[in-house]
């Protein structure tokens, strides 16, 4: 199977993630991500896998994918900012996560990519995400924003000439979207499109243009985006795919981890503490208390569904400045052993937010196009262990859910691929 | 399926772990382990199975199991030590780690259990474990050391009437055995029970005597007992089954969970250092480097094999007085993710051992006894998530040695069966 | 100088730091606090003064004050809920923070205090307090209230034959009292206890009673208590003395000892974060936000006030039902050194809220009492090594408020002195 | 008072201290050491003395001062390895700790530098400091070293018109020397300089080549240097001074900062165990078991002095390659309340070791040399807050070390000085 040319739609293409992403796929490009020179000699000697750490595509498990060569990716995207896309890569040199050398040798690009990005819409998005906008709040309807985002998507992929287009939404979260009133079906759900005080936020519109377009939308975010019935119909209608919710990258990751752990060996969880600082712009949004609610209920769940009954549990975000991109949480969990006596496991994690999330959006990327390539349909269950809230998959057990991953990958292996 | 009377033959059976399983064997009789009065209410109202908490037999899965009731179990046992088995129990109470009044309750038994424990064999066990005998090392053959605890399984029973004998290692760990120059067929090695300067060490020789009298044998310690091919062929011969090598309690629980996690996410572990600090009498013995050396090794591989790489690892323990039975474990995990980025996650385990120990020690029990009542034969490779060195199983991923027992117990569900 | 019976009037007798020091009274009066026995040995070995663990008057630098003998300390006390002192005592040994047995051995001691406890008052005490109370809030005014109280020490003054009684505030915390409009005089404020809506809280009129009686007052909690101009005046004028505010016990004892740390390094706190967890009694108030309110304020001042600047700092306090009396505090200091380079230092506290400040207690009424034999009037200012917010010292650092406490207590060494 | 210029000799001039050391002073005689971009703005705004962050000098108690200015230092120095002092420079870049841009802008003057720095000597330094060597073991005498060193410190002090030099040892640890026979006497040591197998090791011989000299020496380590009864009569021969030994930079220093809170407040400790990892060339010559037991003994005295007991100590230093400069400590430190109840206090500290030394050492530089200036004679017991086993001084208790500090800069302010 030849690979055409693949658009990669960033929504929030100036932000940390989005930055790295892109910074890391004009890397792996090149061929040379992850060479980091260290203490322990020039350059590390390791099988050749291992050039590409913190990509899930490049594990031995998935070899006989057909995944699409990285070069032949195009990224495009959206922002409610009028910033550059390297700044959000220079924040990150400041933080001591990447080396500068990386995004003076990509400055070139970085700038042809920059032409690629269009200003972004808000939509109900929220006093905190309207702070930082370049935009004043639209007084469009959400139909006319729909086929704005459409003019744009249609453009990207005619100028480039691309085969297909993932849209993916890495935007600050938005605060809740009350579901309970939307209808179920897409029908309905459009005509509230042309309505006066449309109650969908920016993040759905977005996934309505890009399946409406029969483009695969994945939602990285806590955002609503597509996860409603009647948008996940939408895309079944247009036979195209999705998948979401909410990138699993660090605390909620361990969670999904250990909890299992408590579970089988029959350890009663009394209490699950966790506490998240850190201090990059998706800190400062979720300092709001408004948008921090779409958050902590996407972390502080699936503890309780993991082990079948609900311990306390407290989440906390915080936004402390200096952290910049580390994000470091403490974990508390109280638990209880065998004759009742009360035992301890705290942990510490201590990851560069951006760097723990670009690959697994490259790897979401990969995955979702082949997906589409094979003309899969809906959501996209089997991509659950990426997400903290999996669409359509009551599973969030990460071995659990990786092992559903690895089964797909062998029902999909390509004998003849090579690894791009 | 009615249910004989089962016998439970402790090696080490006036140690913390043994005194433990037996109070907790006492306390399950009576229907009220876990009756811990916590400061949220008189007594947790939980779902039944709770009240069995920490024991892997008492969850969902395993629910259709015909497992041997608890009332039908008896204990004996062997022990080096001339103390009372309520002496281990009072440590754990004066350790904060169980009540006294559980220990009182429980005093009639205690005695009645303390008249089936036998002075145990010295037999090259090294300088630790000689310093705490009540025994002087022997002048015996091997063969005549397996001959005299055979008579003493034999006694037992005779005298309680028993059906079947399971025999579990709880004592103290041995250096390691050199096993280059062993033979592999058992032929061969019975005739070095007679030699002079048999290099067996009395966890081997205890091992001989349970499987010749085809008694089920379960090893949860380093030492050697039955993990020689010759005495796995003896196994065989005798139509008996056997499960090993240290139970997998704490620290190398955790990273038997935590190292698949960094593999699934191609993040590359670079260190992983873990110190363990504890001060029980377990402690004490590996306070000797000889006996360390063969808890270390046990310890250390797994990272490496789940891995598939070699990160620098690092293991310690030390024995410190004043934490008693609560062993405290801070581990430090180094590694790298996208763009070559360093990245940290530190955990703080502290549980206290013997409780942690003590019901793995009785699921392995009823695991045994009905893998043996079901005619299996030769080394239980489902029953690889108890250990760390798991016999028969090169899987160290802690979630697919879970599902290994999970599918074999699927296999062997007894549809009529009650929960005991 | 012989010493005359002393009382010991605990405003919130019932609660978990009353009972402790209570409890931990009794024991010492027998001398054996401390008797705790342990994996290492029968009794420890330690020089006498070491029987005392905890107890701040027991070190070498106090030996030759002329304190007050355990024995000649009377308790007494006012609690709004209705329960037993020992009940708070049970908790305790439920939270394996003290032994049954020690609960047990002064039953009877206890029983007789408890007729010593009289029902307290509520007055504007919020809505948090006013939920455990087992008496309505009141409808009689500020100065009938005082009136009462007065009443009931002098009963207990009278009835025990005190030469001296010590008034000790131990109650909850109240929310923050407006102090804004309050007057600065005593004469001024005094009126406003016969006015309807009078604006001082139970914990200020508890102070009014005691020092407007002569006797020394001690506020040992957040609350407003006798910190104001005017009721300090009152202290003067009746020439007693009081000591204040909030005892410093844990998390913020170790800021006051590690803030000065970085000062004296010039390296650079960027942000200091605490998060705070426990679930006793006191937990439960703070979770209610007015209450908090005052706890926070006087845990977050003092590392700006040691460093000289403000960095970015963050504390939480969240009620986690299954620690009990088990406070565990994670703090993470970001701090920058030479070159800019960022750092971290992490802390896990984990105390028993009540055994850490019962002791203190039990110094403080030693130390007033001894002061306020010596005649001295006013605040005790050398007592602020005790105290979150130091009535009367603008010094945070723990050890300079130490050096102060030890120069005082050199000024007052009683050479014929003997410990009790 | 002018300031003549001053000369700066470091043994070990090529390692990582010592790069770091000279890195900071050429950036500090440009006055913009610490202008460190973070993500909260362009440049931080501080107050003056903030821009010397990690600089003891810099803080306001020692603003009266005077202090040498930073323009009139000239670096020089000894190293048995034949690498560039930017070599270590960049190995910190590598690791994270500092930005390659300040290397590129000093890139002259370190290469300037580099041309006083001459090849050291190796004098029983022990097989881990040979392997790294680029010379033999000498086999020239004592004596013959210590001409050999003076001819390189007068031909430094002649060339570069130096009113004085400051010799500072900064070269990796010697296992510990044999003291047991050494005379107490200089007449009688120096005798030993010609003797064939003189014991002592190449640090001593240094500081004797130093002091006889007449120039002050600073021994930054744990090894022996002039920390030796007859040595330190040499210095009070010649009328100079010295200060020692090994600097108190990270996990000893808040052990001399939480120590004295556990004496204070009669909290009994019972165990403190550290544990040490890190990989920077320090830590490879540690990694010795010879030369680690000299720096453990440093490390694990100082706590059994401040409680005036022994608790039960353990201190590791571990080699973990991957962690570069960036030492991580972990502490668990074990101890018991009131009644006896055991509580933990557990930290970890992630520093960078030569961002946290390198300040230290400029810090003792300007204090040694206005003491020299002064004409103080002997050991500088003053300064022991800056050293893990101060010379001259029995008090480990970090704030009283401080306290004597501040003393002695009231009683030598220069009211006219100006800050540098």
């Amino acid at each position: 199977m030849t690979h055409p040319r693949t658009g990669l739609w960033f929504i929030g293409a100036r932000g940390g993630v989005a930055a790295t992403a892109t910074l890391g796929l004009l890397a792996l490009e090149q061929g040379h991500a992850g060479h980091w020179q260290t203490s322990d000699g020039p350059v590390r000697k390791v099988p050749p896998a291992r050039d590409q750490v913190g990509l899930v595509t490049a594990i031995p498990q998935f070899a006989a994918l057909d995944f699409v060569p990285w070069r032949n990716l195009v990224v495009g995207g959206h922002d409610v900012r009028a910033c550059h896309i390297a700044d959000a890569a220079l924040t990150l040199v400041h933080n001591g996560a990447i080396k500068l050398s990386l995004v003076d040798e990509f400055m070139d690009s970085l700038n042809q990519i920059e032409s690629n990005i269009e200003l972004g819409a808000l939509f109900n998005s929220g006093q905190a995400i309207e702070r930082l906008a370049a935009v004043e709040p639209t007084r469009r309807t959400a139909r006319e924003t729909v086929e704005s985002i459409k003019r744009d998507l249609r453009s990207f992929a005619r100028d480039e000439e691309l085969e297909r287009v993932v849209v993916v939404n890495l935007a600050s979260t938005e605060p809740p979207t009350d579901v309970a009133d939307l209808p179920e079906r897409w029908e309905e759900l459009e005509k509230l499109l042309d309505a006066n005080g449309c109650p969908l936020r920016a993040s759905s519109l977005y996934a309505i243009a890009a399946l409406d377009l029969g483009m695969p939308y994945i939602n990285f975010t806590p955002s609503l985006g597509a996860s409603l019935p009647a948008i996940e119909e939408l895309a079944v209608l247009r036979g195209t795919c999705h998948a979401g919710q909410d990138g699993k990258t660090g605390e909620t990751l361990l969670k999904s981890v250990l909890a299992p752990m408590f579970a089988a060996r029959n350890l009663e969880v009394m209490s699950w503490v966790g506490h998240n600082i850190f201090g990059n712009l998706d800190g400062l949004v979720l300092n709001d208390p408004a948008n921090k609610a779409a958050k902590m209920q996407s972390k502080d769940q699936l503890v309780g569904q993991i082990l079948g009954y609900d311990p306390q549990t407290l989440v906390s975000i915080e936004y402390i400045r200096s952290l910049g991109d580390w994000k470091t949480a403490w974990d508390h969990i109280h638990f209880r052993g065998f004759l009742g006596t009360p035992m301890t496991l705290q942990f510490t994690w201590q990851g560069c937010d951006s760097l723990l999330a670009a690959p697994l959006v490259l790897d979401l990327v990969r995955f979702v196009e082949l997906s589409h390539r094979l003309g899969e349909v809906g959501v996209l269950s089997h991509l659950g262990s990426f997400f903290k809230q999996p669409l359509g998959l009551a599973e969030h057990d990460f071995s659990r859910q990786f092992s559903l991953l690895c089964d797909w990958a062998e029902r999909h292996a390509s004998p003849q691929s090579r690894r791009s």
